[in-house]
Parts: structure tokens; sequence; C-alpha cells
């Protein structure tokens, strides 16, 4: 078995449980920005989480939905967009950067999930070079890339899609030198797949839902019937698992253990959330609150980072 | 009546009421911090609350009571300080620059009001000139100070150290050109006399608080005795009058407009108490959660600033 050091980012251990910025910290900054990735980083989180997207013109882009999404998103004059089905894949690197990505429109149902989100103007949709670049900053060096594939399954054309979309995220991660900060992350396991053939020298990543309530399928279709998660993921040649948190149980967690694989949860939010995967002893927590975690681990006399030396706790 | 063009930045008018970060953005960064103005400012809050004492050695240091908050403040060794008599004025700049500000105690009662509050390590106690020299980075041009200096009023020797605070203060904002752009604050309303003698140049705020239960005195001491308290502001020359957000009432907003003072309310920081001030009207709202009133104010079609343009609302 191969060794993948940066797969240590996200392993916890005795006082540590990671936490991983989810696209940033999506309850204070937007999300998918580079001003909210360095806020990120500046609250002392080592671990970013985020998405990648191509556009029309094969650049990797920053972004979490294959469609922009219209209550998340300005035109050049400045209005939120009308329509929702204005696919980031058809259009040029150009067209995209003529919009703003910086604020969430407080009247939409999306708005309202995330009420402290500042508001920000002239945001634009950030390149993966960007980022790159950005954690190149010697402040940045101890900083890991959890990095999110996004593939449209509806498109006729995926395994082509697949190929390219990694050839292109790789050549960019390559470039910046980063291979070694950089896990590829993907509820597109077939994807994972093809990083491995392309990619070698970084660890994959296995995103999963089980299903939920009636008629929900699971996160990727059907996994669940081959076999254990953490089974399936390390058999696929997975380094990483990183499961919907309320899918995570003590069993399945010993089993990760000793297939050594880190457990990642996401996307855990509220306190009664966060102390049930704390108490659960995940390895990582992906949350839109990491302030909020950090504060419940130090708490408990946990920390998230060897780096953050967490002041005594009375007892 | 001499023109204060520093009040501008606090006046409110059609569409749009001031944001004004208490501390930083006390509800997501620690207080008092160069981190957390950063932060401020990059969110595109335009003005900033924060809290001047003096060190022993005459240094005017950022950070809110006389005495260190010992749920606030760590020590060398990183543990939190056991004392609560620690007074700022009784430590050197080197000795007060030996803490680290940057997180609170999550056990603590202060560490609960602030459960987002994200946890830096190594931030030290700023200088007013360090925070000087920051609203002097090009980015921070429209960047206006709300200085709030705080006395001691249990020293004997009260109107020497009054003197001696407004003059290093003033020093230090003269020395870097910042005085079109500071105004002066404090609940010490003798000391703005003082500041009024020493630097006419810049406009002074008026800080109260109405007796509030039984037992509760108002601060200042008995000034409502005096008239209400716009006139009361008016008349000893202030340009500003900054009341507890609960004092507001319609009949003294009028008078305040009368008498053409802003007027800006502290420290607004729950849904409902913020919008009530959004439809009563104020100038201003001082906040620890400064994207949460921006979000508030554009769901209503308001603005914060004139530099943000408001995207449209619809109907």
């Amino acid at each position: 078995m191969t060794a993948f050091p940066q797969v240590d980012a996200y392993r916890g251990g005795a006082g540590l449980i990671r936490v991983i910025g989810h696209r940033g910290a999506r309850g204070v900054m937007p999300e998918n920005t580079l001003e909210g990735f360095r806020f990120t980083f500046d609250i002392g989180v080592d671990v970013l989480e985020f998405d990648v997207v191509m556009s029309s013109d094969g650049v990797p882009v920053i972004t979490h939905n294959h469609a922009l999404l219209p209550s998340a998103v300005r035109d050049g004059q400045g209005a939120w967009l009308q329509r929702e089905d204005i696919k980031v894949a058809d259009l040029t690197l150009k067209e995209l950067r003529d919009l703003d990505v910086g604020g969430l429109d407080s009247r939409s149902d999306y708005g309202r999930r995330f009420p402290d989100q500042a508001f920000l103007s002239g945001a634009v949709m950030p390149t993966l070079a960007e980022l790159c670049a950005l954690v190149q900053e010697p402040q940045y060096a101890h900083v890991s890339l959890l990095l999110e594939l996004k593939t449209d399954l509806s498109d006729p054309d995926i395994d082509a899609l697949r190929s390219a979309q990694v050839a292109a995220v790789v050549d960019v991660v390559r470039a910046h030198g980063l291979t070694e900060r950089t896990a590829l992350h993907s509820f597109d396991w077939a994807l994972l797949d093809e990083c491995r053939r392309q990619a070698p020298e970084m660890p994959t990543s296995y995103l999963s839902e089980a299903p939920r309530g009636e008629g929900a399928s699971c996160q990727p279709d059907g996994v669940t019937k081959a076999g254990s998660l953490p089974e399936v993921v390390a058999k696929a040649g997975g380094q990483m698992w990183c499961p919907w948190f309320e899918d995570v149980t003590p069993e399945l967690l010993d089993e990760a253990r000793a297939l050594s694989l880190p457990v990642v949860v996401w996307t855990v939010n509220e306190v009664d959330d966060i102390v049930a995967m704390i108490e659960a002893g995940v390895d990582g927590i992906v949350t839109d609150y990491p302030g909020r975690v950090q504060r419940l681990l130090l708490e408990r006399g946990l920390g998230w980072s060897a780096r953050v030396s967490t002041p005594p706790v009375a007892v």
C-alpha cells in the first residue's frame, strides 16, 4: 500500500479532531471565494474543502453547482440572477468573472440559511490556479486542500468529461507544486478511479450519503449494497471516507479505524451535532462555522491542529 | 458652529443606515485585535468602534477594560489569567505584549456570550498607533474611527489622567494624519470637554445609558436630570449621541435630528433588536455581528455605505 502523507492532515488523535472549513467558512463569509478562504486560513483552520467545476473554455473554477445559484450570484449590473438554468460549463472564464459571487440574497431560502454571512461587493469566482497561488504564500504553507471534483452525471458524455476534468485539475495542482498538500474528493466514485489513474501521487477521498427518508437514494447511487462503506472505500483504493455526519456509527468508525481510513464528516453546523461528532470521536469535522467548532473543542480540552497550543481547561 | 465632516460617516439617509463594527466584529473575531479590525474592514464595514486605555508607560493601547479579563487573556505560557485585578495601567507595553488576546475561554460566562468567535493564537493587544497604520493602508482609506476613551473614574487623580490620556491619544491620531477620519467617543463626558479643549478639530461623541432596573444608575451618572439627552449633548458641544439602543424613542430621535446630531445606537446583536432599530430609523448601528446587520438591511432594500451598491429587492 502506498503511503499518502497528505492524509495525516485529516487524521485525529490524542486530543485532536480536525476542523475542515466548508467552502471556506460559509456561515461567516461568502462560499468559495478567495476572501472567504483567506479568512478561513487566518483563523487557524488548516484544511479547506472547496468545489471545482469546469468553465466552457476548460478552466477549473471554484463554485459549488453546475448551474449558477440565482440567490448567490449578481450580474454585471448588480442584480440577482433571474434564471436557474445557467450552467457554469456553458460560460467562458471571462463571462464567469463578470459575475459577483460575494453575497446572498437575504430574501431567498438559501440566503436565510446563512443569516450571518457577510455581504461583499466585487468578489469574483476564483480559479483553482488562484487558490493554489494563495496557499503558496509562506504564511499558508501548512494548509491542505480537500479538492472536491463536481461532475454533471446527467451529461451523456460523462466519461470524456471526467477524464478532461481530472486532467485539467491535476495539471493545475502539479504546476503549483501542491500534490503533497492535496486530496481529491468526490461523490462520483468512478471519477476517483480516474483520479488514481491520472494522479497516483494524490490520495482519494470518498464522499457518501446514506438514503434518508422516503424515496431518497444514497450518494453515490447503490454503493451501500456492496458492503459496509469503509470496506467499499478501502477496496476501491480510497484513503479517506467522508460520510454525511448522521451516517456515522461506532461500528463503522471502528471498521474505518481498522482499515486506517480517517473518517471526516460533513457538514456539521449545529452545536448539538458538533458535540455528538466530537463525542463519537470522528477524525475530522467539515463545517460552515469553524470558529464554533474550535470553541466546542477547546471547551473539552481538545484542539484541531498540532500548530495551535490548547489552553488548559479547569477541571 | 464648526462643521465636522468626520460626522458624515455616521449620518443615515435615504436608503442608508450605518453599520459600525463593535470592537471589530466581536461575534466572529476576537475583540480589539488587528486581525479582527482587518476582517471588519474587509467585509465592507466603514466605521470601527474600539477602546483605548493607557499602559503604565503612557502608550495608548486598544483594550476594553481597565482590568484584564481573565477569560479573554492568556499568559506567556498559554494559560488563562487567574486573577481579575490586573490593571492595564500597571503594566508596561512590553508586559502587555506578552499576553495573547486572540481567544475566549469557552467555559467562562463571557466566552459563552460569543460561541462563534474564532480562536486565534498569538494575537497581541494592539497599540493605537498600529491601528492608525493599518487604516493608512490605501484599501482602508474610507475607514472612519470611533475612538472610545476609557477612563478609570475610581482613580483619585482623574483630572490629570484625563488630560494625559487625551494628549497621548490626540498625538497619535495627529501623527498619523487621521484627525479628519476620527471621532472621540466616551461615557466620561468631562473627558470629552478635555478632548474639545485639546483637539478642537475632532468631533465628540456622547455615550449614554439610562438607568435600567432597580438600583441601576445611568451612565454618565445623573445626566438625564439635566434635560433630554440630545439637548444635553448638543449644549455640551457634542456632535453625536450614542445611546444604549433600548433608550431610543421616536421623540428623542426627532429631537436629535432637529439638533443635527446623528443617533448611533449600541450594541445591537439580536435580529429582533436590529430590525427594531432599522424600523426606528436610527442613523447607525453598533454591532458585534456586522454581517447580520448588513443582511437585514439588504433584505429591506437598504444599504450601509455609499460605496456599496445595494442589489434591487423584488417587491
